[in-house]
Order: structure tokens, then C-alpha cells, then sequence
């Protein structure tokens, strides 16, 4: 199960392995956005490049499109750090309970910032300009888990009732945004 | 910071342990719930039994008032096993991107459920007398995120026109959300 | 090797997946004691929980008859927390060479206590009702470790000399010991 | 507390550090053996060869004299590899519940033989000479729990009751095994 | 010992934590390369980025000038993931004992590679323009060890007999090769 | 691959499992030593004894004849622990960057050296009659990287302008030096 298994994969025969195994190409073009937040990110595991198996680490490319938003999320089973390759990025992230303190940031080409292990956090391009990051977190499958698409989009969907109550939202709300998604 | 060490105590001399260091008491007393939502987490880590700095696990109490629910919240370093001590409750996690999978369970007493690490999970008492679980995880300090609390409820709060966009909910309707934690 | 492996199964494919992975039912039940020490372990591990796999934690039930015990034993791969929930039960455990200082306690219903990994312990019901603790370790395969069975009654049995000499006791006491397990 | 605590020693400055915070002499010479059982273990932790801090080995040497046993122990916290430098040993372990099957082998010197993590195990020298073993355990700490002193020589003593009943011995028997520990 | 510890540093208290605690400015800004070899490491860890305290991760920019080399190094404590951002690389590392396979590629902007944890590796910019590489690494005190600082210019020397022996090299070009470190 | 997996054997069922599982014998034994250096390792992993699968530990002889050399290598996934068996051995290691300090011993007969993961060491017999080691590991497949194999052994080779640059050593003694290797 995707959401469960942090390795698992076996590992080849070292007569088989090729520098390939290591390699992956095309992480500076800019990706294609069809998503209508107008982020995109490619992350880069152990599915992609055969050799992280068993070395717990990733990386990803986040491309922006002007006032796109990687939308809040967080990394079941790992940290993240992310540096800025082109553009303006706010990001920030919310400590867990009792604080909820949000740390934030704004950052340019070159800033590097920090979020925790499963902590909630997003970044945003408030520019009219594109923008890019670079991201590794330390775990060969980190997962993501989207808090809008967790909350209003699951299959089959959180009880209405339920998101109502938690989020302290009108039903008419909670049922539009369960529609969006 | 609270929310970023899982250990860090120093340990005791042996000479001064004792073993009301490895014990607490009371924890089938009912909590009194204050919360609006109806329930109350009383959770044993290494604060509350010192012996469990450096063992990697911690105990923890929920309260639930009829009708009363413990919100979509996750845990950033521990996976939980929980089971139902009195009552009925629907409980309830996503799985990560790209599935967004929901599993529900209604659970009766003596019934046991599993919370993945870092995955976003509920639990709600539906009927009309109280219910009360108990759960471990598998961290002396495992932290915990309530999604409404981190969207709605942090200091400061984030950006209103981010959570518009995230959820894709009218603005008023993010700072009424805003408002009421 | 079950005293051997801490993991080892294989991750199911999330499309087969399904709630009852993570489910179990019927922890409240009273179970039938076979035992003559009077007592009866209910372990669920990831044998018993599928979704339990890679999560590193299990969950237990004890019951205890009057008077009965779930004697002197140690879990090799895992810490335990336990809580009574009904009756009373002794306590205690052991720590390593070169103190060995037995910390105990009587517990009441809703008190908790901690046993750190591989150290010798043991629970009693010292009254004349039956007693039940709910506990959780933090492995998938913890493992059961009891020193009786080891000692007496392994497969084959350890040679009636060492034991005399390890124990101090007579070689009949021994064989008595033997017989018996 | 020893045998809770794997790690705890704060790092030296680099400055600070010197060839023999990484070394230890006089391994060869054979030990003084005091216990009655006719065995003793030198145990080299990163409390004798403070480089050893955070690297998760230790090493041993155990000295038996002839017909000396190291009696009924286990690791909480490493498992080991032996080998004999010198005479002859019977050596066992006894795998976990259910199955508490006991593997053993006799030793000669040169022969190598593994101890899995927090299972009970022996070794003795069954011959007229003496017997040297080298021993290395994967941890810094990894403690030590002999069985008969945790039985037995604890402090205090466990309940005379709860060991009869769980060895089915005689009360004598117990009271015997306790006073000569 | 720099060398030896992979954590080590205190938590802050969560009142202290401050969003800089988080943050690193002007990654993207080229180095100034005073190294012979013509590249030059800024490595950002929990030093330079105090929230990385226990995170385990850790990022570095390689600035390399036109035919400039990151030498052949490891990471004792760490795998790492590296992407070009400017300029071309040509990058290998070797497989352990007995094998010794160079797994080499050459890179443009954009591509990915991998270099498994301990393993001897480096980094050429074999053109006449300027080339960056960003990197990550799972550990937050990866260490870094240079195999020529390592041969040629430790404090004290090598022996230089050890070194003619181990390389098979003249004593004068070992001589020569520890004069220049 | 060799190089990159730790773990990935297979755990066999407990009913076929036999002490030989957990046994080897010989290491006393003098080892042909066939290479030029005069050294060799014979060490004893999970593919040798099946019962170290997922233990974290390994066990090594080492034998060197007089002059003989266990040349500058490191261990990736593993710390190592040694002691001299026989004879006399210098023996060193160097700490990471920035301050390659290098820490060496005389060991005699019974005295013990730590050698950290992922850093480079060596131990030398300097005397006129044969010396032998023991070693553990902490990993049960602790890999080895012998440096001189590397630099001047792979398949294929490094380029050799590389190194011409990277040890500031004329062409022709690199090229010498692959040769040789």
C-alpha cells in the first residue's frame, strides 16, 4: 500500500545494475501545470530512480505558475528542504498542537527553508512571474498528503456531517467544497 | 521545540529511579470535556512517565461526549493502535496522494483500528452515551496536528486569500472558520 | 524465523486493500484460560492487523483468572505500556546487571505502567476476581520470552547439569522443573 | 538509569580527543574469575573506550575456568557474536514463544556462533582446561540480564509466592534459590 | 568529534524558535573558489540551519569552475542526491569490495544522479564555462572525507612507507604527493 | 547490488531453521594470504551464517604476514571494533573534513581499536612474524572500500586526469599506479 510501505523494493543483481539505475534527466524543464492551483511537483523516488532503493532520500522540482500555491500538504515519512531556483516563494509551515505556531517566509532565488516531518506547510508564488524549487526530503517514498483533497476529496468521501462539526463550517460550505474536488 | 524532538530528556541516575517513574494512575477516571467538539486526548508521554525517555512509545486516553468527535488531526512521528472501551465509534483515515482513500470503520467495544503515521485520521462518537478509547503510538513523543486548528487556528493565522484558494471556499467563509478558532 | 524477524512481510497492493486490513474485533471479550497460571495473552501483531506491516507497534489483551499470572517473562524487540482495565494486578520488573532492582507496583484499574524492552517482568492478579490489561509494544513482531518455558521447558531441553549449576538447586528440583514444563 | 539509557554521553570537542579515547589494552590477559560459576565477562562499552559513543558496538572477552558456565543471560539491547580463542565451549540459545526451541553447539576454538537480540543464552567451558571467548555486541550499551540473579538476586526479592508458582517449585526450593543470591 | 557525531545539539524551547531558525539566505550566489582543484562545497546542516536540529537532512551547493573538480570524497554518514543547475558534470562513483564497478555519467543541467552512502565518488566540470550543482543529503552532519586530505595531508602524516606500500608508488611521489597537502 | 543493499534476505521458516544457521567454524585457522599486501580478511556476514539476517552485526579475521598490510579502506554501512590476536599491528585512522587528524596505535596482543563508520583506516604489521586480528562489525553487510582499488582498480577506470589532478601526481605515476592495480 502506497501510504504504507516506506521500502520494499528488491534490490537487483549487481551484474544487472547500470549507471542508469542512478540517473535521471530533465528535472530543469519546466513542467507542464494542468493543475488549476497552478503548481505541479515531480518528485523523484525509488520508483524513478531504481539505485535510491534502500538509501532513503528524494528530491522533487515544484514548478509555479504567477500566484500558483503548492497547497497546504504534508510528508508522512519525511523532512524537507527546499531552495528557491528561480522566482519568489512564500512559504510556511504550523507547528502541531498546542502552539500551532506558523513559521513564514518569504523567499527569493537562493533562500532555503526548512519543513519538519509531518507538519503542515505550502508555498506560494505571489509574483506574475513563474517560479521553481528544488526540494530533497529524507525518505526513499515520503508520501504527500493534500489537506483539501484529504478533507473534500477522498474516495468515498469524509461524512459531510463530520467536516462540518471539525472545520465549524456551514453544510452548504462542506458540500461545495466536496464538490470541487 | 515541542514540535520537532522526539527525545532529548537526559536520563536519571539509577540510584534516584523509582518506580513511580514507570507509573501513572487514574487513567479510566472520565475526563472532563471541555472542548466544543466533545472529546478530550489525555496522552502519557515522557513528560508524564519519565521511563519512557528513550522507549519509543507513549499511552493516551480520548474522551467522548455523545456525539462528541476527536477532528482530523495526524501524528508527525508515531503510527497509533486504538481500541473502543465504551461505546461506538466511527472512526475514519485517508491514505496519501494520489489515492485519497478513505477507510471507515464503525467500531464497538473490544473492536481495534490502525492509524498510519503522518495520516490524517478522526474518530466520532455517533450515539448518545459517551465512548472512550485508548491508544498507543509508537513514539515516547509523537506529536499531534489538528487540521482545523492548523488551517483556522494558527499564530498567527495564515494568509486568508491562500486558504481561499487551497479550499476553494468563499472568502467570508474562511474568516468565519478563522474566527472561531 | 518468528524469533528472528521483525518484518519480513510483503506490501499489499493498495487496490486490494481494504478497511478491515487495519481492523480487529472482539478485544473486549473475556477470553477462555487455558493456562494454569491463570492467565492468557491476546497479541495482536501484524499477523493478526495486516496493516500493522512496517508500522512498528502491536496491541495486547491479558486476562487473568483469581490469583493468576502471566509469568516472568521479556519481550526481545519492543518496550511495553499497559494499562489495567479491570481489577487489580501486581507488578514488576527487573533491571539489568549489575543492579537488579525490581521495581513493583499494585495497579488498580487505570493505572499504567511501563516495561522497558528486554527486561524481565510479570503481572498478577492477587485477588479473587478476574483482572484484564490492555498493552501495547512498540514492534509489529515484539516477541514473548518466558523464563520458565525457556528454562524447563525448551526443545530439547537445556542439560539438567547447567541448570542445577546456573540455578543452584538440586539436580531433583530440576528435573521436577523439567517434567512439569 | 543503565538499563534504560543506550546512549546519553555528550560528544568530546575534536580538539579534545585523543588516540585513546578509541582504545583499550590488555584484552588477552586472562581475568581473575571471582564468580562462583567459574566465568567472568569484561565488557568494553563506551564507558571504557569513550570513542565508542554513538557508534553502537561493544566488545567482550569471558573467561571461563575449566567446567565454568556464563549462566542463563540475554541482551536487552544488542544481539552477538562469539568466538572461541581458546578451549571448549557448549554453548545454546532458546528462540522466543511459542516454539522455545533450543539451538546448540559445541565449540572449538575458532568456531563462531550468534546470540539473536534479547534471547536467552549460555555458554560453558565442559572441559578440564580453561576457556576464552571473544564476544562483540551491536550496541554501545547493550546490557546484561542474567536470569538467575534476576529470579532470584533481585532487589528486593521477588514475592517467594509468584516465583513458586511460575517455576512450580517448591517454596523451599525458591526460598534456597534466594538465598544464595 | 566532528567525525563521530551525527546529533548532539540541545532543543531549543519552542518559545525561542524563531522562522530564521528555519532559513538560509543566497544559495544561489556563486562561491568564491579559492580551492586549487577549482570547486567549492557550501554544506547547510544543523549548524548553519538550527531547525534541522534531529531532522536528518541537510543541502549544499558545488560551485565548480571551467574544468574545476569536487575530488573524490565520501559521505561517512550520509547518501546524497544531486542535480545539476548550470553548467555540465561529469560525475562517478565506485562500488565496494569486490567489485569495484565505476558507475560514471555525464550531466547537463537538469540531471540526476545518486551516490549511495560511504561510497567514493566526484564531480568534474570538464567545460570552459562555470557549473553549479545543488545536492541533499540524509543526515544532518553528513561529515565529508576527502581521499587525497585523507592519503596526503592528515595531521600527523601518513607513514610514507604505509602509503608506497598501499598505492605502490614511488617514495618520492608519495613524498611529493604529501608535500602538496 | 552488493554495494547498496543492507538488508533484503529472506527469513526462513522457523521448522527449518538449525543451529548450524547460526554457526561457523575455522576462524582460528591461518588464512592463505595471497595478496601482495599480505593481509587478508575473511569476513563472516549473513551469507555466511544465515541466523546474522537482520541482526546488525558481522565478525572478522584478519591475517597479515610480517610487513603484511590490511590497506587504507572504510567500511560504508558500519563501525568496526578490533582486536590483536597475535603479534603486534600499527594501526590508524583519519577523521573527516575539515580536520583529517590522523589517530594511530601500536596495538599488541590483546588491545582493542575502534575504527568509526565511513572513515578510512588501516592497520600494518610492522614486526617479523605474523600477526591476526578479530573484528565486528555493526551491520551485517558492512561492505568494504579498499582506496587504492578504488582509485586505481575500477572497472573501468577512473580517468586519469582525474586523478592526475585530484592526487597532484604526475600522469605517468597514476597510470603506473593503474596498472598495477
Amino acid at each position: 500500500m502506497a501510504s504504507l510501505t516506506a521500502s520494499g523494493a528488491v534490490c537487483k543483481d549487481l551484474k544487472l545494475v547500470h549507471e542508469n539505475d542512478f540517473f535521471y534527466t530533465g528535472l530543469h524543464k519546466p513542467e507542464n501545470i494542468s493543475s488549476p492551483l497552478g503548481s505541479k511537483v515531480t518528485l523523484l523516488n525509488a520508483q524513478h530512480i531504481p539505485g535510491l532503493n534502500s538509501l532513503g532520500i528524494s528530491f522533487a522540482r515544484i514548478d509555479f505558475r504567477p500566484g500558483g500555491i503548492n497547497p497546504l500538504h504534508l510528508h508522512p515519512r519525511g523532512s524537507e528542504i527546499l531552495t528557491v531556483i528561480e522566482g519568489t516563494l512564500e512559504v510556511g509551515f504550523v507547528t502541531s498542537s498546542p502552539e500551532y505556531r506558523l513559521f513564514t517566509k518569504v523567499l527569493q532565488k537562493g533562500d532555503v527553508f526548512v519543513f519538519p516531518i509531518g507538519l503542515v506547510h505550502y508555498q506560494k508564488n505571489p509574483m506574475k512571474v513563474p517560479a521553481v524549487a528544488y526540494a530533497s526530503l529524507n525518505s526513499q517514498n515520503p508520501g504527500s498528503v493534500q489537506l483539501a483533497n484529504t478533507v473534500f476529496g477522498s474516495t468515498p468521501e469524509i461524512n459531510t456531517d463530520i467536516l462540518v462539526e471539525v472545520f465549524q463550517l456551514d453544510k452548504k460550505v462542506i458540500s461545495h467544497g466536496q464538490m470541487k474536488f
